[in-house]
């Protein structure tokens, strides 16, 4: 449910119903949102003292939102959303280059890496440091280590740095070193996390989970939001199908439907998506067309030595020719509008 | 497994491999790919007279094809395949837009379609005079009347017309009447008809059965070719995942594997693909990126009418619309190459 | 729709009914259910003429079936449905195990193998003649020659004989040897084949698609009856999945609810769902307690050298130690019940 | 890698290899397996003394075990592993029952489904505390309240009590009161969680993820052992596929094929993994056909007023019912092999 309010309301007015909202024990979300003013509540309807806010003069409507997932949707909000952080603007027109190897495997890898992804233009530098492995017998990532590697290659380049977190209790420490924190695959439905990724005070990168719905997938991202986080980045990396010959199935599909229900910004990751560095060209490609607001790419310096993932990661000549393309393509996709 | 010749073969030393290969009982195909001359062998290796053909001058080597889908393979052919048909061509640089409803209804409603299609510079005409329906009471198309219709219709405008044969024992009654047969997604492992439709003259749109696997849909068109038919399109509609919010998923990583593996060409069905209407246009466009050659789309004089399929079928003045912007796109395309 | 009558009903006033109905251009299907008589009704709903039906005495009721399959539904026919061919019945507590090689390779492998599933107690013998495969390079089946030798083998060891039919066109020839036609799993939506099957004289196994979901099985089935034959059998075969480490995950599920809405028969055939011979016990016996009314196993009469499928096939004397516990199962679950 | 031991081997000279490998930075795992003695290695391959090892006299020989889950395999153990959990035993011939609701709602409603799952002989109570709900506004279970009604329940009654922990900081609270903790299908790949429950001291009840891999499922089981957990339990609770007409695809032939590759008990549930009712009885009973060691069942005195799936949710006296052919059958199934 949301409220519409009159244009010429007050900020005091706003804070009045945002208290009145809280004392009925309901949480209270305000935006603008195509130059309208608008409130969002969250919680049981039954708490919600509708007559008490009709009788406000400077309320215009109530609004019931049809959609599970609410505040994610455009129901509630029109306007794309922006992720704007230290410059890098993400969503709304505006397109993000992420790039960077599966995990951070010395300090030197990722400077070179690093130095890599810049010079082609790339904004976001990726790297993990915990490492989600199907196996406890695979490398699990360098830890603190590697959080700090990354961000000094991130400084040393003007990076922003984006890894993953695993677990909630990790949480402050990967805070302290990335700009964004990374929901893996994975951790989707990882709710716990999710609460508390709501609380961290830093935007968050969701990616789709293997087998969740695209439902499923906003919802999960209506969890950070309802847990008081509105930088929300969605990020498609498909999902599992019975096709064998591609890792994934990148769901191109759902990135044109979710720009269509949601004001969220979503990126493409075609290198997890697809595990084929000969698709992540032509499918990042596709997904910029259908909709999406930036990519993820897996950049390594010497791929043939990766610990993981290198047969679908680019070496920094290719992801500079790469980025070439995908900058070349935002251009012309203007044209197309 | 096929030969390379010598530049200097002649057409005569051609021929003589051919015969003695079919008086071994084995299948010959020759092409001419990059300018090189190639034989392909079919049909059981242990019957393949090597030591004859090595000692001929004008051969130059025998090769093995590694993939189990031959001669729809790059390993046997490297230069894209294009498919011509009355001076349409699809396929290496060709784009092909393919228009029209689900099923043909009626004279009138093929007419008035087949007039906007063209209006909106589409080439071929589509609509199903045979269908197949999930269920005994729903309707099965018009039959030969259908065909009529739509026949008339690609005359009167100037469109080539293709349409689904979905039993063998048709395909002289549908070749009458089309210029490119088209094989429905739940037909593409019916090898009985795929075997006939070798040898019917005419081209075969191919579609991408709903839970085929890429290799298997590479091995329908092998059949194709192997029975004798090179005019082979193939057709990505989308797969059969978990996914509920869109009809199906279209897998545009398989439209850029197929690009890479096989040098047949290929389009996508973003109508039948995702089921809604306001996806066909992103989707479709994601597919040229991805290294589609061309599209089919769902068109009818008047959606909310449709007997079947109309909440993703496009309105005349939509498709117009689009068109504009598939053909911008194509033009865009090679900016990026 | 259909209609019940009262158990005074002659048979007469039956075909009085169902010649009215024909008149009106509806089909009419009479079946006996737990004692009651009721015609079902076949066609366009606004020509069903509901006013002079509905003042004959002997009419009590008509109703509306909410399910897309009319008369495969238990809405329809509370009775279990027992298909009964020369004695041999499957259904209703009647159990049936059909066992044979994927394919008939010779006169004297057939003979052998029908040996073996005669003395294990099987009643009906499978093998295909026509063989769908997915390379037009593999091994087509012997074609009538494998009929031939499939009747032979039928009748010399007194078993029933079951084999594929791949084509309509192909329908006689099949008829002729066969006692029961099966539509495999790739041609379930083969609509112009079910048509045709509708009207063939002879039983019919149906093997699920390998991402038909429940409905869309149960309307195949539905198509069968629609176009006149009432001996339907289906099968459960596996459905595609991401998995990987079974050939394909038999749906146990879709047994179970199939028994739930459906009269219809169903087997479970785990060797092509499981593609594992040490599965083809534990899940065949798993899908008879979920309510499967028998199974279909490959057995080979020598496995190692089979031309196709060999190492999911049971050799004869593994055959018999799976009856004994098959036939053991099926009189415990009486003990259950 | 795991070490056979002479059969004359004494406690001391196990502990002798067990600290040489702990010197060297490896884990190891003892076992009694049929009779004999041996020790699993865990860690990196080139860290091993392999001539210090073999040169000692009581080593009989050292094995590479080939699959990725190494001592979840029964290349490493062939003996079925039984859990036994205060006189409860699961595995190796021990069913055990597992009911109640899907969460624990209120105390008295706990204490008379528990009252319930007694009489019908279960031995395990189930029930959520904490609830992993798509939304983030649905009921999210009550909590340690919730944990104090459940313990208190399965003191009352004698009966075990499994509840799921949802992240790792929730571990100690959680098994404070429970006497195993669940792993839900959305975190079968938080490895996070995994590890900390390896060394938690009580028993693990696994679900399979609705999109894992039989191999990553058993790798799951595979971290919980490698970090010093030797109780687990896993249960297969259906996958996600493109069937609509059941919530999930409850995977018979992983269950079958499990316990053919691993050592691990294995449960069925059939509630979630079919979300429908009707489906429990057959689904389960399939279900230990094909192996499976026991079964967990969802249970609710008042099904129509359960705050969470209400609709697939046995009453009282339905799991009575149930679980006399659960048992019935349990014993039956000793008379087939």
């Amino acid at each position: 449910m949301y409220i519409t309010l009159k244009k010429t309301v007050t900020e005091k007015e706003v804070q009045y119903i945002i208290d009145l909202l809280e004392r009925n024990k309901l949480g209270a979300l305000y935006i603008e949102d195509l130059g309208n003013k608008k409130i969002g509540i969250m919680g049981s309807k039954d708490r919600i003292p509708k007559t008490d806010i009709e009788k406000l003069e400077y309320v215009e409507e109530i609004h019931i939102i049809s959609k599970p997932y609410k505040f994610a949707s455009r129901e509630f909000k029109k306007e794309d959303t922006v992720v704007e952080i230290n410059g890098v603007k993400i969503g709304g027109g505006h397109f993000a280059l992420m790039g960077g190897p599966c995990s951070v495997e010395s300090e030197e890898m990722i400077l070179e890496t690093a130095k890599g992804v810049k010079k082609a233009g790339g904004q976001i530098l990726r790297g993990g440091a915990f490492k989600p492995r199907t196996s406890p017998y695979d490398f699990q990532g360098l830890g603190e280590e590697g959080l700090k590697y990354l961000r000094e290659a991130g400084d040393k380049y003007g990076l922003l740095v984006v890894t993953e977190v695993m677990d909630s209790k990790d949480i402050p420490l990967v805070a302290k070193y990335a700009d964004i924190l990374q929901v893996g695959a994975r951790n989707m439905q990882n709710f716990s996390l999710l609460k508390e990724l709501g609380q961290c005070g830093k935007p968050v990168l969701l990616k789709r989970g293997m087998s969740a719905t695209i439902r499923e997938f906003l919802m999960a991202g209506e969890y950070l939001i309802a847990f008081g986080n509105r930088d929300v980045i969605l990020c498609e990396r498909g999902i599992r199908t019975f096709e064998t010959m591609t890792r994934n199935t990148v769901d191109i599909n759902a990135i044109a439907l979710i720009k269509e229900k949601s004001h969220l910004p979503i990126i493409i990751d075609a290198s997890h998506g697809t595990g084929r560095k000969s698709l992540v060209e032509p499918i990042t490609l596709a997904g910029i067309m259908a909709g999406a607001d930036g990519a993820m790419v897996e950049v390594h310096n010497n791929p043939a030595c990766a610990l993981s993932d290198g047969e679908q990661s680019l070496d920094v000549a290719e992801f500079e020719k790469f980025a070439k393309k995908f900058f070349k393509l935002v251009e012309l996709k203007k044209e197309l509008i």
